[in-house]
């Protein structure tokens, strides 16, 4: 399998991306990276490394910042690192796009470059998610690709989910839930509502009904569905949520003088714990599903330690044959939807 | 001033809301408490307060519970504890009405029985938050009363809230801004795309533009408005979030053994901190705004504290005059908008 990388998206850009490369390479000898970037930085990081069969430079300098402007940017910037690499995958020189950078230009690149399965309508954001109090984890979507969604997006986030859920996170009958703001049949907006009726008319699903976002990490659904608008004020309240508790424990702590200095050394750990739970790109990045090839995203933030377990994700993604399966299931959709209307 | 409490709403009740009432009572000799409940079960628990003209009983043995579907109950259970707190509250018998009861019926006793502001198209759920890191507090709007908005709700919950900051928090000139999934103008879903362009066209408001979810806590809005479904899944999320890195934080530190152990004793307290500072029922409670009268709510497991700090709440936004002044505001936006219209 062949991964087209991003080597300039990112905050620590090329030299985080390039060590995780690095790191995944060594593990995965049935995998081949080709990163999309400038030779100059990209080569000195990875030293003896460079032109393996394994590793191959496809040398550009222009890239997009995280500020650009999504659209015109992947219109505007044809040579960039992002968009090189999203032609690859278009082009079937590659099987898989990653990046950490611009994610908006990364939603951009995949819609407009790499396209949709046929009889998906929008992909999604798609971040696996822990479980709390169990070593487990669920899936979430749509949480931003999309400002607004309709009631058959929200259906096929529930089917992209279940596959993901089933293929990839080997998950038996994947129980699908779609986030509301009460748990009883009936409750919801508008789009929550006929959402519902869709996912519970859908035989191919396990839909067990409504979840509250109170319960997003209690394990009681492995596939959580929601429009992306709510689903990114989700997925950011609990990054602020967490960020605000951390930097509360640590005043907390620290105005607490030395015996809670001491315990707070104590508790680093746990902490530490805490940290690595919620910290989703350590479960890998978030993929955005939907589309012919597996697009997959990691925070701008991402160490080499992130790359590589996003990379193991997109292997597991590959390795999986969840794509070519949603093709066949939307493609069996069409078909009998085409006999029906004949 | 008069609060009517609906003193058998809530998991503890009466007990809890009863021994809230005297705590308060004891603190403001300027309010009168008239409890609507089961005199049988409230005699008691007053002792020899019972009957002062500070507080008085007015018995009723029906009650709504937890799981009553909101408008059915309280339009059948016309004896309830809540309905006739809500009655007394619209033919001013009372200023202000408390409940920790069923949520739904509470927002249905306030929009049926007491009614709206002239001018407000549907008030909104209210609750005020902590800021992270000083010693501040900020509204959110709305948490949840309405499952569908219009752009016109976003700028008078912007309008409400605004008002709420200024003469209820004390804060001089507050800052509003739009939930929204980007912090750029031009950002968002049709619904915030268009809420925000009556919110920077209003001049009545101090509006500071987008703010993203991850930023909630940060201080740098004062007033934070989105619609109510989104605003539901943000304040259960977290409430997800927080009880959630609680649970992890004890598992770690008791899977470290004796030495985590020792340290998890000594951060105690900061744990505590962290929960008292992300309980917002500690706060007091979250105000149904927009209505001709207060109406709070506190949540359905609060004990005496929260539902004195709740009562003391109540005192403060009767002594504001915050609805008085908003009722002129939308009567003056409405007599302008006509003489614009002859």
């Amino acid at each position: 399998m062949r991964i087209a990388v991003d080597a300039m998206g990112g905050d620590h850009a090329p030299q985080a991306i390039v060590e995780g490369i690095l790191l995944a390479a060594k593990e995965y000898s049935d995998v081949e990276f080709i990163l999309f970037g400038d030779g100059e930085q990209i080569k000195p990081v990875l030293g003896d490394s460079y032109n393996t069969d394994k590793i191959k430079i496809v040398h550009t300098t222009e890239k997009i910042n995280s500020e650009d402007e999504p659209v015109r940017a992947i219109r505007s910037k044809r040579e960039a690192s992002m968009v090189l690499a999203a032609k690859a995958v278009k082009e079937g020189k590659a099987d898989a796009l990653f990046s950490a950078g611009n994610t908006g230009a990364l939603l951009a690149s995949g819609l407009l470059i790499i396209g949709r399965i046929k009889g998906i309508d929008r992909p999604g954001l798609m971040p696996v998610l822990p479980v709390i109090g169990k070593d487990d984890q669920f899936v979430f979507m749509d949480a931003g690709a999309n400002a607004d969604s309709k009631p058959e997006n929200l259906l096929q986030f529930g089917i992209l989910g279940s596959y993901y859920a089933e293929f990839v996170l080997g998950k038996k009958n994947p129980k699908v839930a779609l986030l509301n703001n009460g748990s009883e049949e009936g409750k919801g907006s508008e789009l929550s509502k006929k959402a519902f009726e869709l996912l519970k008319a859908d035989e191919s699903l396990n839909f067990v009904g409504n979840i509250e976002a109170r319960e997003l990490f209690s394990g009681d659904a492995d596939v959580i569905v929601t429009d992306g608008f709510t689903g990114n004020a989700v997925l950011k309240t609990i990054e602020g949520t967490a960020l605000g508790i951390m930097k509360l424990m640590k005043s907390s702590v620290l105005a607490g003088g030395l015996k809670a200095k001491v315990g707070g050394l104590l508790v680093k750990d746990a902490l530490g714990n805490v940290k690595d739970t919620m910290d989703y790109s350590k479960h890998g990045g978030a993929a955005l599903f939907g589309l012919r090839a597996p697009v997959v995203k990691t925070h701008g933030s991402a160490d080499k330690v992130a790359v590589y377990h996003t990379i193991k994700q997109i292997r597991k993604i590959l390795s999986s044959h969840v794509i070519p399966d949603l093709v066949t299931h939307f493609e069996t959709a069409k078909e009998e939807s085409d006999k029906i209307s004949e």
